[in-house]
């Protein structure tokens, strides 16, 4: 990591050295409070993804503004969440390995954990570990939406479902159905179509859970895309919405549905023009180190004429049509393309208010990918 | 980062936690003796490029074999380097600002350190940095060959060396003319068509810098897809590639010339099979925050038939024509599809010879932006 914090408390914005992850702390509360009012009067619970910022700071506000717990995606991850102090962590994963199930089941010594399941093995396994250890885990049935991992809906997942309610060591939690494609549908028409057909496989796979004589407590997932779609379902009542606190290019790019709650871009990389090598091109310091372009490149903030053209590993290049082109030694904000991916390369969240640095928060599971 | 590692000394490869980044000792070895060999007896330095590995052990191993030094891409990486013990550190960027520039110089006290420029503000500014402290820089103008930073060819490079070459606090260390966008290019008659401009346009500049009376003594630049073309160029006499140590998935895609030296993939990512939704699909636990997507995707080693078809935050989607399809919890391993940004995602580098882990590396300057 770097010798040097990018900023400290009290510096000026125009201090931070750059390239540099940025929150607008002002931006960040209204999402904040924009999240806890919708959900609000809908019987529809908060678990705040917390792969989006691997933040325990942000984790802690968002349970004290309403959210019943976080989901991350790796054991590792849950550990640095737990160790921080939040007791209901879900891993919407599945987890496979006696190494990295024995892991699992000791965090549960401190918190309720759950997990998705998908397949019967791990679920033997992971009831024998967790027999062993003397706990009790929350395991939900990941049903297959999105073409990723999961059982098809319907029978299969009660069955499934049956299995697990079978070990006194698990307990059968409810079903996963998370549709990640839709998330990112361009347009309300399609992502409610996708949500749509989400809903319907919810269904199926309860109804035959229910007939089993099973409980299915929970039906969790949705994501900052649909999750309005998810709460006004009838059978969801938890989502998982994380990009939410940040909003970045690519969510930004769907067209919003009527409904849709304004979410303010809070995250930024703070980067400097380092080279001005023609009138219109400008090069910065900040590459596909410092902003991930899996899903894009960022787009400069509030500089419609000035285009982020193509990352190389710690230079942008810039197209400058603007009348006012940046000048060297410029310091500019980019809207991240994928805010999770370009949280994942800072140690440091460097907090502003107006023009004042506020506090500096570790991204304390940033890299925890066991 | 996870609060455990995936490995310790001394483990076998099969008991390593996923997903991780793995070194093939064997392979890494072979690569640094073929570029050790390639360049003895040519007059032509190697300066290994620490930006695709940001780890101090390696840069050791480097420079024991022969390595002037290094080059990184940002200062704070080469404090890490310096502090390391690395006494020769090239920054192949340009810098702009004064606290960065002050930083930069206080580097100088301890090691040889160089930087690029372009433009003759930042270069005023260095110099009096410099002058203050005590200190002498080495500095560089990069020749714009690449369309990124630099200035044209020619006469503009003798002006900025001669106002670089006038500050006593300065010293005018030759041309930096790196031709990026080559490397990767597919065909090696293209990359040597895209080698022989940038070696014309080192060669009008070395030229224009000598005719005002001012020595030329380095003329820098490559990477590891044209190295060999720089080397008989005739007019440099330093090369700085990096990706030699590792080959990643996109170098090899690189038709190879007649010459090639058959370097090796060297590092991998391991990962766990953790869903077989399917008897055609598999996922794995590493997705885009183990191994960057920003090349493409990672190939699966060892297994033409299993493909590697997209990559979400911790999923990976493999489709799988082999008669002998991957089974759940069976560990494979990926080439990255892009070795730098990838090590830039990882903690520990776990070092493996045969079956054995034998050591386990600090990847010391990941996230090392500033």
């Amino acid at each position: 990591m770097s010798p040097w914090s990018a900023a400290r408390p009290g510096d000026r914005l125009t201090d931070v050295d750059t390239p540099a992850l940025l929150l607008d702390l002002d931006a960040f509360e209204r999402n904040l409070e924009r999240m806890a009012n919708a959900l609000a009067g809908h019987g529809v619970r908060l678990r705040a993804h917390a792969k989006s910022h691997k933040t325990p700071k942000i984790a802690l506000r968002q349970v004290a503004l309403g959210a019943v717990g976080i989901c991350c995606q790796k054991v590792s991850e849950a550990a640095v969440f737990v160790e921080a102090g939040i007791r209901d962590v879900l891993i919407t994963n599945e987890v496979v390995g006696a190494g990295k199930l024995a892991r699992l089941v000791a965090l549960a010594s401190r918190a309720r954990i759950g997990v998705l399941a998908d397949a019967a093995a791990p679920v033997c396994d992971l009831a024998q570990i967790a027999a062993t250890a003397g706990a009790v885990i929350d395991v939900y049935v990941e049903v297959d939406v999105g073409r990723r991992c999961g059982v098809p809906p319907g029978e299969p997942t009660a069955e499934l479902a049956a299995l697990i309610a079978g070990f006194a060591s698990l307990r059968f939690a409810g079903l996963h159905v998370y549709h990640g494609p839709a998330q990112h549908k361009r347009s309300a028409a399609e992502r409610s179509a996708a949500i749509g057909f989400a809903t319907d496989c919810a269904k199926v796979s309860r109804d035959a859970v229910l007939a089993r004589g099973l409980a299915c407590e929970t039906i969790t997932g949705a994501g900052t895309g649909t999750f309005l779609l998810e709460r006004d379902s009838g059978i969801y009542n938890e989502v998982q919405a994380g990009s939410y606190v940040f909003m970045d290019r690519d969510y930004a790019d769907n067209q919003p549905a009527p409904d849709d709650l304004g979410f303010e871009h809070a995250l930024f990389v703070r980067t400097t023009v380092m080279s001005r090598p023609s009138g219109a091109r400008a090069i910065v310091d900040a590459g596909l180190k410092a902003s991930s372009v899996d899903s894009g490149m960022p787009k400069v903030w509030n500089h419609p004429g000035w285009r982020y053209l193509k990352a190389s590993d710690e230079h942008g290049v810039l197209e400058c049509t603007e009348a006012s082109p940046p000048v060297l030694g410029e310091a500019l904000m980019l809207i991240p393309g994928h805010c999770d991916p370009t949280v994942n390369l800072y140690d440091e969240i460097i907090c502003f208010r107006g023009d004042r640095i506020e506090a500096v928060w570790p991204v304390a599971a940033r890299g925890a990918l066991l």
